[in-house]
């Protein structure tokens, strides 16, 4: 039996939760969690606010432990080994997503905690294919907001090509900002950061940012026409879209890992007259958490983290939901 | 004396004009025009829809003819050669697009016709950088609307790097449409052209579609969802993008060559999901008009082009404003 913690209904409180998983199948590993990441989509999941939830639902897709049993055709993962779970516990491996190497953008993907339980437990089941070994000596309690919140800004960079020349802007220095801060630091561009408080400003700074913008100042927008190559948004609230627009370089990129139920209500002209791009994308594949996770060792980029003992887990739902949390949350088994 | 035709105020018929041009300057050369294409933006000039126009005006920038004088340090180009002209007479060869060969970005470029006495007329002046040779053996009565029509919808071929193996989409089979599907066919792509008309069905189907797919057919959409890995928009009209986005493959591009004034509306999760992009462009860069030039003789891809007598240039706009011109029209000296 798992012994995890689960959601009954929507927006309940979590509870002791054991379940049967079962034999492990043949392309599977059991994971015994040490630590495990709380992040945002786990209270959308828990409120079935996407209206896609299975419940119980057991939550936790930032996964950090050790490899406890491995399926009887794994190869490439041995008992014993530390590793990662993300967003996805599976691939379908058939798709032309997957065989272009991605996974993360497959159809048929399994979600970790949608019709699959997670990792607010002390042991979780996965494909091996989705599970990435964490390269020695990285600092395991921080690393598991690496699998959701990290390889969501990071994923940009590899998608896009982005050159450490680049003039790049991060709007929403919190979660997923403060980790895209150091990221872009550390590939070598020149980063600013967006932000409308006093108090992240010194903190944005210290992150990694060379500059912050205060994009309430009218002022301040204008006199940035023109300079970035790339603006990342990780804010879930409508921003005026076409004031960032004016900012980005001919050819330049604004791009969404954070999503807003709002139209984007884009003017087209600002597209077409300086050749620019609207972009989206959700969290990477295996190959790219795999090369996150080394460029983060080598530049020692740490997610930010408040840590829970799990059996505190609804004490660290309820700060999350305070959006008080800095800069992100990992409950310890 | 250059004689030309000139509308004195926004919406008024042009009218016989003649100017002079002064002393030709030393990076400029001096066109004799043989023919010179119509294109919407003539008519937004002469309308002053942009607010940018500059009365007298003379509208007229798919130009094509021979090269009549040279100023002093023009090199590569000779009195007598067969040239075009399009929507950019000059750059400012100093920004950092005029030095990544983007000037067709550039912020100080010279628009033919603002601020600048455009192709209706026995001759035209341009900055040598901004004209274009034109290859020898090219039917020269079709070739003026490649310089603004036809660049315009091959330039995005080039920028976004599309493959022979792409499934592209072209929405609104008109100017710009019917040239889009030569380029595409010719580019190897299996083409789909999106209409709701009956009489340009079996047209888009001669002019290089594979496909038709009636963009009113809810039936038909849904069956393309996630088919194409560009669709490259040409009308000027308000649609449903979000169905678009739809038919994009993950990672696939929906372009804007045609502006709408109203905003794209687009839905951020159809972005962030499938990894997609929205994008747009304007004309292409001389080197690129270039490569089109090459590419549309070797596959014998012409405009299809209404021809009148320079003269008769009135009746020729009534034509185009009465959105039956088929497809392109061209003036003739």
């Amino acid at each position: 039996m798992i012994k995890a913690y689960a959601a009954k209904q929507a927006k309940a409180p979590l509870e002791p939760f054991e379940y049967d998983p079962g034999p492990l199948a043949d392309d599977q590993v059991e994971i015994d969690v040490h630590y495990c990441g709380i992040c945002h989509s786990d209270l959308s999941v828990i409120d079935d606010e996407w209206g896609l939830t299975q419940y119980p639902v057991v939550p936790g897709h930032e996964v950090v432990g050790k490899i406890a049993q491995v399926g009887s055709r794994v190869t490439g993962l041995a008992v014993g080994q530390v590793v990662g779970l993300g967003w996805h516990a599976g691939y379908c491996h058939t798709c032309a997503q997957c065989h272009s190497g991605d996974e993360n953008l497959c159809a048929d993907s399994q979600p970790t905690i949608i019709g699959h339980h997670g990792g607010f437990a002390d042991k979780v089941r996965a494909q091996a294919s989705a599970v990435v070994a964490i390269p020695d000596g990285m600092d395991l309690e921080s690393a598991g907001p690496l699998f959701c919140g990290g390889i969501t800004v990071f994923n940009p960079l590899v998608q896009f090509a982005i050159e450490p020349t680049d003039q790049v802007a991060v709007i929403g220095i919190g979660g997923l900002g403060h980790m895209a801060l150091q990221f872009l630091h550390a590939w070598g561009c020149e980063v600013t950061a967006f932000t409308s408080s006093e108090a992240k400003r010194d903190e944005a700074l210290q992150l990694g940012a060379h500059h912050t913008l205060d994009s309430r100042d009218d002022g301040a927008i204008e006199a940035a026409a023109g300079r970035f190559d790339l603006i990342i948004s990780t804010v879930n609230v409508k921003l005026d879209w076409n004031r960032y627009l004016g900012t980005l370089k001919p050819k330049g990129r604004l791009h969404f890992v954070g999503a807003t139920l709002d139209p984007l209500d884009l003017n087209v002209f600002a597209l077409i007259m300086q050749q620019r791009t609207v972009s989206g994308s959700p969290v990477g594949s295996p190959a790219t958490i795999a090369r996150m996770l080394e460029f983060a060792k080598r530049h020692d980029i740490k997610p930010v983290v408040e840590t829970y003992p799990m059996d505190k887990v609804n004490d660290a739902l309820d700060r999350l939901r305070s959006g008080k949390a800095h800069y992100r949350i990992v409950l310890q088994r």
